[in-house]
């Protein structure tokens, strides 16, 4: 009997993350002269330590101790053999899954919301604001917050807010504050309010609420948190894919396929970057980043400068973006609802290094579904939509007769998102796709800001 | 640095359970006639396979190889030493948590719905049904089903099945069929619906409504299953101390103090009946099951015969009852709101082996916050009971500055459950507890059935 599942001892852990900043070449992020935006430029939203990990070159960072401390929570994350998935497909296929689940909030995101905690700590400051949409994010950073005696402040999309209040008290359990977005306790808020009393929110008003609240306090001990996109984000989430290769490692295995769902890039990058490393080197491997059809970033967009928030409060990042004012069809996986994408991940995908893919939303939940019934658990809505490519690729080898290892980054439960498996069992769940006549019209936006180089790293 | 988790692989996992019936006296379940029933006069409700085991007296029992597969989902479970929490204690006791939230399903109860899913399957069952309460047994029974192919009926209290709805849904996501208790499709649902077309439902009504759905099958290919309170249960739920005990073994730890939450008995056995065994030899632990102050079975009602549901479909079992009559107040533990206690568990308390305590509601989840502010993960509100005690126990520890180990089943998560913590942060948590009288009144129901036999094992 083969073991199900692949561990390591908290020694096994990495003590590095790994930076593909010194991999890759990058167009840097543009301030509002179309100049290229200098350190000092962010200080008043981040602390100096986690900008200088924002530009650093360095391959390999060190992970302070009181990071991995709090990491041993629930890390090393444990690999998993899908053998009776692997089965109920009748595949030649290999199946593994890196269970990101297993932290306290059920994702990945505690794998930068502790350090980004950690470094604001050390550098005084006292409290945390953000934004959260689905409610992953905010909830990570709530439980990052209370490890290191930090406050912290969550603006939550008011219609995620109504519909998921479970999300508001897991955060209220680690002492975290969640306000429905927008709120009355910005100028953001109030003019959001002022122009529709009954807006559902956006994550663009919520960023520029939490961007607000953070650099108009006056004491100078409070900070704003991002939980994806950003150079640091990925850095700190290399830890699944520096950890999942040492699993594989053990049992003599190497992927022939890895796969992670899309949304601002953070879980994917934190699987496929460490391997993308190899790939620049040599080794043959098929890498997709898979987005829901509805916000189809890095599929039908173009490659651009854009705003990375709706109120353009961000610099302008060279990536792939549907728009800054692009607002997505209501589809459920909360996680994947962005405009744009990592410039990382955007980079990798310029020059072919990584295939990007995109699935409809009842595919994704007919795969989250077929998971559940083999192997157990029960993924979130972003998670299925990279079982969905795993369903793809397994019959793919069925087809080819190829023993190939499939790598797929298990991003999460879906414990706190069962509306939409009601929906779906009901019948209620929809796909929805853009038309191009919806691309073009959502492009308009950044065709005055300059156009990113196509840069080739190697 | 110290590991915060002790883990096991798939190999050390044991291979047999622990069966305390080898080891303790009990007195006879009673059927109508007022004398021991046989094992055929269960044949309808379940399998004979399970039925052989329920009154086995073998010490250990081997676990069936596919069950042992199904276990390696998620098993062996983590031991964790709680650093944090003692550290924020100033404790000098060292808690170590059994981690049962693990599994798919969140909590202990697969430990029992595998193999009795497994059970009913080779004996030629093709369908199982069920009653539960807050949901956390008809999911794990749902999880277990669907590994083996069985279909899974599942009865809900009305009142749980509208306020959880995500219970549903969870189960659905395993292919089980829910429905609202009482229900139109059982004669004694339409019995209670007749009486009141608004009743809230009970335990009580969906066991009968289970049962019946079960017996009147004419196939015969369809049997009840229950998750707690048999001897079976116990003796699956053993696996639990079992790890625990090789855990602790591997960095040469023994308990002083072992503490689970006891509501119908199953999770406290699993983990305490291994060092039972070891009390029972002359090792000195103090054994503690923790009980709601509102449902205080095993702390303030008697050793009585009584039946396990309301209706008196049941076997006399010898049991501490508070009367099967009994509706304890709407405190939100689901799992801790029976009537009665496991005949196994109440003949250890009638002989002193362990110690029996209660909790109140809201002292329940200020030692779960306590929990989840330090360690993390997020309780169960049954699990909630257990953690109440440690911190009374780890709080003793430094009163006598001792180093105590103390040992705790984490039964379960409480990701499904934040209704109550909701409750908790406004202000609208209460305490309950029962008065004499009430006490006095919910025992009528047994006056007259014949008395249990006060045995000593040893």
């Amino acid at each position: 009997m083969n073991d199900r599942k692949i561990l390591l001892t908290e020694d096994e852990m990495p003590r590095q993350w790994y930076n593909i900043l010194a991999d890759i070449k990058m167009n840097p992020p543009l301030g509002p002269d179309g100049k290229p935006i200098r350190a000092e430029d962010l200080a008043p939203v981040f602390p100096m330590n986690l900008i200088e990990q924002e530009v650093s070159t360095d391959r390999w960072i060190d992970i302070p101790e009181p990071v991995l401390d709090v990491y041993r929570i629930w890390r090393p994350s444990p690999l998993v053999r899908a053998l009776s998935l692997e089965k109920a497909l009748d595949t030649p296929a290999r199946i593994y899954f890196k269970n990101e689940s297993v932290s306290p909030p059920g994702s990945h995101k505690p794998n930068t919301a502790v350090p980004q905690a950690y470094y604001n700590k050390v550098f005084g400051i006292e409290r945390l604001t953000t934004e959260t949409g689905a409610g992953q994010w905010g909830s990570a950073l709530s439980f990052a917050c209370c490890q290191f005696g930090l406050e912290c402040k969550v603006y939550m999309v008011r219609v995620s807010f109504d519909q998921k209040p479970y999300r508001k008290a897991m955060m209220e359990t680690w002492g975290g504050k969640c306000v429905a977005s927008p709120s009355m306790e910005t100028r953001a808020g109030r003019e959001a309010l002022e122009k529709d009393p009954n807006t559902p929110g956006s994550l663009g008003i919520a960023i520029s609420e939490a961007i607000e609240a953070a650099v108009s306090d006056a004491s100078g001990k409070t900070r704003y948190s991002l939980g994806s996109v950003l150079n640091h984000v990925m850095l700190h989430q290399t830890i699944i894919g520096l950890e999942a290769k040492k699993q594989l490692n053990k049992i003599g295995e190497y992927p022939d396929v890895i796969i992670g769902c899309a949304g601002g890039g953070s879980n994917f990058a934190g699987l496929a970057f460490p391997f993308v490393l190899d790939k620049i080197n040599g080794k043959h491997i098929e890498i997709y980043p898979v987005e829901p059809a509805a916000c189809p970033t890095l599929t039908r967009a173009p490659f651009v400068y854009d705003h990375g928030d709706t109120s353009r409060y961000t610099p302008l990042l060279a990536m792939h973006s549907l728009g800054h004012a692009f607002v997505p069809p209501p589809f459920h996986a909360g996680g994947l609802r962005y405009h744009g994408m990592a410039p990382t991940v955007s980079q990798l995908a310029v020059e072919g290094i990584i295939t990007p893919r995109s699935v409809q939303q009842i595919q994704a939940y007919d795969a989250g579904i077929a998971f559940a019934r083999t192997e157990g658990i029960i993924p979130a809505p972003e998670t299925t939509h990279a079982l969905a490519c795993v369903l793809e690729e397994a019959q793919k080898a069925k087809l080819e007769g190829k023993e190939k290892v499939i790598l797929v980054n298990w991003s999460g439960h879906g414990l706190l998102d069962f509306g939409a498996y009601e929906k779906y069992f009901s019948g209620d769940l929809k796909n929805y796709e853009m038309t191009d006549d919806e691309i073009c019209r959502s492009k308009k936006v950044f065709e005055n800001f300059p156009k990113p180089a196509h840069l080739k790293s190697r």
